[in-house]
């Protein structure tokens, strides 16, 4: 329940607001419209939708069950069907909500031309030309989880234990959010409040699988169904911590390089061998330790320089940030961090770059001991991309450092370096009006401002978003930091997801009302 | 046929040789025992031996035939019966040849409880106490091996070619060499011809699964079945090239090392992590860098002061042997090579030790992408050991090496580094009588003085051999450099197993008479 003053109020905007949001500023609509702010009393439209919730919660927990139950696994054939079924479970859901939906196919599987994509399941909810629009995004596809992985419950089970943690696979990644805004729609409908925004759906389902096909889908449509998007959400990612609610402005991109090392034809018996032939293992690790030091320092050179600096402004916005570096211990579960603050900590994991070395391609990997010479080795390493590095100008820099190291190394091998994908980083304004309404929301619903946050890793679609519709995107998460998506024992907690419903509504009532800024 | 002199026929060696044999010297005992020495002429014994084996040469192709025929996969538990029916196989012509034949069990698999390890075929073949006892050894499991491998042909069907290749599973090892001795017996039992020594035979099933339980076994019959043992040979590795027979008098030993790096408690995202966290697989890299350089100098302290000095008669048996670069090209397919001479390669592999990395265990090695930091991973590396380098002095050197190493780096991840097994380097003298007369047999079955090799790799039952009996070892193949052993299509040449069967004959009755040396 809210702890401190209410500022506004939106939803109480009824026609005229169209001509309205353009001018009014927060000061004026708020003595426009409303005869009083009152510190302890909820305003009339929000209200009776956040009872509906409460009193709807335990239909909510049901919904979400229902598509627990569905192994909607993009990443397994045997499953396809399975996300099929979890498409038609959510058209049916927002046709019963009085959406329009579609299923839109995306064709056949690259590399699996027997199978067929999961649909984008799109869907509109109000069309009135006097309201905002907002295109929400997520997916309803999940990673794979067998009981045998270490699950506590059946993962494909929704099991809630005694502190309401709801155990299922999908319960926060991302199924938990998505029938968010289908528990929206439906407490507006049942509590009688009309919705105050034009609410456009887009749902994959093949997220956790490399959402094939999805942008070229997002770039047409922008034009077609979500052409009056103003601003868009995405719920698919996590609070910082446990308690308190986020908004995220920014993400890092990543480039991923391969570097293959070859010389003989074929793998060679280390005993016969050893000593007389240049081996491609001892090139390639003699590479891998040229790209970055122990204290996670890019050693390539001119790669910093094309970092952003860091401004005083942007520094104030951490010291407020709800982080610990206990909350980093324990998600490290170890005391392994390079940084003794959380500023640099979190400054390192979101605004610097970091450059990982993942892995070995072609050398020994299992447990054992084999006494091989791998004739071609492929090092797998990525680098986080920050304001304002340009893939290009990065390729270079890492492409002429890799190959100056291999020259001085005097070997006879083969050196090929590529990369093998780019995302670009993203970073959107925290003060546009499409966070500072998601702000208010959160302080509405959860008594408290919002970190603003952002991300080290990269979530793509957020680009395509943005960049297909010209328009502003928030990432609003409803998950907490233990949630465990993409592990065992994935869960959402209860208050998550009713309170994360609540703030979804309360989102779309700030948002319909919010002055244009930034 | 030979092409030129023989220089002694020991096979006319009759009763009186126990007594003569520690005294005489070549000159001597070929004045003495022979009133002529023909440059063209055969000698009477080994005349009608080399007869025989050409005249019966498709029976003995014909038991390879057999042998191949029967899948004696050591590794794979469901060819386990395969393997016990092979040493049936053996023990069956053993006894059929008029062999002293027992199967001795090992006892069951060590961690595969409800397998029984394959007997060791042990068996005496003429027990004359004014003979000579010659100890030989080979094994009838194999390596396994599917059509699908990329065989030509199927590997468990003997599949001769146009040009006297003989393709199949264990053709060149090793079941080939075992046959030899067999065909051996065979043929001077059809010639009418007494073999000139008593033959030990030792024949084991799980070769190419570690010889589990060899070891014990061999020390406890040193002075039980084998304890007559005047001299080694084992068949059970290849010529230097295809023309030229070598015998081999030393072999590296390894040390294999085992170094994990471990940071936070499980694997984690680097979008989100990168940066913030000591990452274990940048710490390995750097570590490993450390161990060994392009040109293959091992960069750990002191190593290299463990290696016995090159002496001028040492170096002298290089020059001559039948080797050159582009031997060294092809079977590497590449040119690849560190060194520029074939003397200095040759060295690198057989004296002097090498360090090879051979992979990482935990780090991701799929194809692919995959942006994970790996929480825990083990580099492997061995180095190949050579006189006077003992196994306490090289740990001590790689630990200390590795602790400063990681110490430098100023992580707070975990290093442990650990040997995972060790073998003994093993040199004999090549002027030893055992070697000399196998030499006299090469030259006189192939009219060539064989090269005098060491190798690079390891063949741990010929040191345990040495130490168990305290007699010479003599290393003595059948096969050639493009056998392909654990390969796909592994083939034995014809003439390498015919002649070779000559070959080993021709040893025995050399050895017989040798004077005693070295």
């Amino acid at each position: 329940m809210p702890l401190f003053p209410l500022r506004r109020i939106p939803s109480l905007v009824k026609p005229g607001q169209f001509l309205s949001r353009f001018s009014h500023s927060p000061h004026s609509s708020r003595r426009f419209f409303y005869g009083y702010i009152s510190d302890s009393k909820m305003a009339p439209q929000l209200e009776p939708f956040f009872k509906q919730v409460d009193n709807s919660a335990e239909s909510f927990i049901d919904r979400l069950r229902k598509a627990v139950a569905i192994p909607s696994v993009s990443a397994q054939d045997e499953n396809r069907e399975d996300v099929f079924r979890m498409a038609q479970f959510l058209a049916t859901e927002l046709e019963a909500l009085g959406a329009e939906v579609h299923q839109r196919p995306l064709g056949k599987q690259p590399g699996k031309e027997h199978l067929d994509l999961p649909p984008v399941v799109i869907a509109r909810y109000g069309n009135d030309k006097n309201k905002r629009t907002i295109l929400v995004y997520g997916h309803y596809d999940v990673q794979p989880a067998l009981k045998e992985d270490g699950w506590a419950t059946e993962p494909f089970e929704l099991t809630i234990d005694d502190k309401d943690r709801m155990y299922g696979r999908g319960s926060t990644d991302d199924k938990g959010p998505v029938l968010g805004w289908l528990n929206v729609i439906d407490a507006h409908r049942k509590a009688g409040v009309e919705l105050p925004v034009n609410l456009l759906c887009c749902f994959e389902g093949m997220e956790e699988y490399g959402s094939e096909g999805l942008d070229d889908f997002i770039q047409a449509e922008a034009k077609q169904f979500f052409k009056d998007t103003d601003a868009v959400c995405i719920s698919d990612n996590y609070w910082l911590g446990t308690e308190k609610p986020c908004l995220t402005y920014g993400l890092r991109g990543c480039n991923y390089y391969s570097i293959s090392i070859s010389g003989p034809a074929q793998d060679l018996h280390s005993g016969v061998f050893g000593g007389s032939a240049h081996e491609p293992m001892t090139d390639l690790v003699n590479i891998l330790s040229k790209l970055v030091d122990a204290q996670g320092n890019i050693l390539i050179p001119g790669l910093m320089d094309l970092v952003a600096p860091v401004t005083e402004e942007e520094k104030s916005l951490y010291g407020d940030i709800s982080y610990t570096m206990d909350n980093l211990h324990e998600s490290l579960g170890s005391e392994t961090g390079i940084h003794p603050t959380k500023e640099r900590t979190l400054m390192a994991r979101w605004r610097f770059p970091s450059l990982s070395i993942h892995g070995v391609e072609g050398a020994y990997s299992a447990p054992g001991a084999k006494t091989v010479i791998p004739a071609k080795v492929i090092g797998k390493f990525s680098i986080r991309t920050v304001p304002n590095m340009e893939s290009a100008d990065v390729n270079k820099l890492v492409f002429d450092h890799i190959k100056a190291e291999f020259a001085k190394l005097n070997s006879k091998n083969k050196l090929d370096v590529w990369l093998q994908h780019d995302g670009k980083w993203w970073v959107a304004s925290p003060k546009h009006w499409n966070f500072s309404a998601a702000s208010k929301a959160v302080e509405q619903v959860f008594g408290v401002a919002p970190d603003m946050t952002r991300e080290g890793g990269s979530i793509p679609v957020t680009l395509t978003f943005e960049q297909a519709t010209g328009k502003n995107v928030l990432l609003l998460p409803m998950g907490s930091s233990t949630d465990a998506a993409h592990s065992v024992n994935e869960k959402l907690d209860r208050r998550n997801y009713i309170e994360g419903t609540k703030l979804l509504g309360a989102y779309l009532h700030y948002v319909a009302e919010e002055p244009v800024s930034a």
